[in-house]
């Protein structure tokens, strides 16, 4: 199974008047592990967008909450992905306190390219780049 | 059907990389329309901990993405009450631009208080917080 | 002289675990500000980078803190131009709640258009910018 | 001289629609490196309020900026202790990618305590936590 871990220490600012996350603090940690896991990769949205002149915008996301954590807590966020289709693909997110279940979550998204008209479409997921994130050896493009 | 509505002008800083909102924004504008109703009904989260001591964490929340805005779109977010039990309500929320649907997401809520050893607990709403939300007219406290 | 209000009421996620706003956020809204007066003189950011292909980039910024704000606070933050050279405009900012006085800030900015090589060089301000910020009637385009 | 040096890669959703980093974003990385810097000594904010019941609140903070960066860019973020008199300490920030210089800035933290009316008031810095935050050794507390 592709998956990718990441671990971050809550900020001071990350927290809300309660002293806990605020929440959509997570969804921002759910996007920039997607990232990170791209650069680990090698990757990244820029190598996409220069590569295959795609984006990848979100179509559907979620969350659920477990426990709370807060300032100096250090989260431990698994990312795997869960599903491919021809031009949809969804990362599930585990967060976790030590051994404590904090959150689950995932983001479900979209293969997007240029329209020719300013905006983007919906289009298949090249075969490169599910070869990329599942973590198999990236072909060399000279091949 | 108990319901709210509020106007934005997305800023600046809410957009991305790619010129349009930071999906975690969303998350933001619901919360803020959630505490934004409570305030139009004469309460809000100081009042909610004051008269009842009480909290409305989130348990699940939601969104689904359907068209971009960008720098200066003006959104309308319109706010429901799709879900009652004894001890969770959901929110549910629209998003347009115009005539244009940009997303829906939800919110679904726990009543807590306090569990004496610095946590809080699940427990039974209040029927006054339901009144309150459902836009009933608030009893009097001296009642 | 020149000035624009705006109000703004402190939402949940504006504050940290000392249950006050975290300062990053005053920045949030000087800029935000900055944009609505724009936007209530007819222009903003787009219409800027339409007529003279010109951003408005950040030079120098800064706040001091005099008394602190929690959440449901009301704000109003008033901006005026303090300074104009002939590349360069500064905004001063003072942020009340009520009778109290919550921040001073500034924005110095700079004017600045495309180099050609991808990135952006300072540049003369033009005189129909400075009469639209300091409110004087907007000269027509066609005279 | 005491100093303190961090590294983070620009995440996705702290870029503006012109694609560098919202200019709030470094103030917040100012404060985490504050406390990332605290934690380092083994203290940070939690400590400080167990050890003295103190907070260190803004005062003034300010920034320059001298060159934009964008998504994936890797930043460095210099701390060091530029200031001391006995009620307040300032940080200095300075922030490169690589050889260049992208933006300086600075901290000036007052100590304060409660005041006894659910407010705070200013006091005097501890021996201690200068020691600290001076990379000193930290003195036993039974010594």
């Amino acid at each position: 199974m592709s998956h990718f871990t990441r671990e971050l220490t809550i900020a001071w600012g990350d927290c809300d008047d309660a002293g806990i996350v605020f929440y959509p603090n997570y969804f921002y940690w759910f996007d920039s592990t997607y990232h990170a896991w791209l650069r680990s990769l090698g990757s990244g949205l820029r190598d996409v967008k220069a590569r295959w002149g795609a984006v990848t915008p979100l179509v559907d996301v979620g969350a659920t909450f477990r426990s709370a954590v807060s300032y100096e807590d250090v989260l431990c966020i698994k990312a795997h992905l869960s599903e491919w289709n021809s031009r949809r693909f969804q990362l599930d997110y585990v967060v976790t306190c030590g051994e404590r279940l904090v959150a689950t979550g995932f983001e479900k998204r979209a293969w997007a390219v240029p329209d020719g008209n300013g905006g983007i479409r919906g289009s298949e997921i090249p075969q490169e780049f599910r070869a990329l994130i599942e973590g198999a050896p990236l072909r060399s493009e000279t091949a």
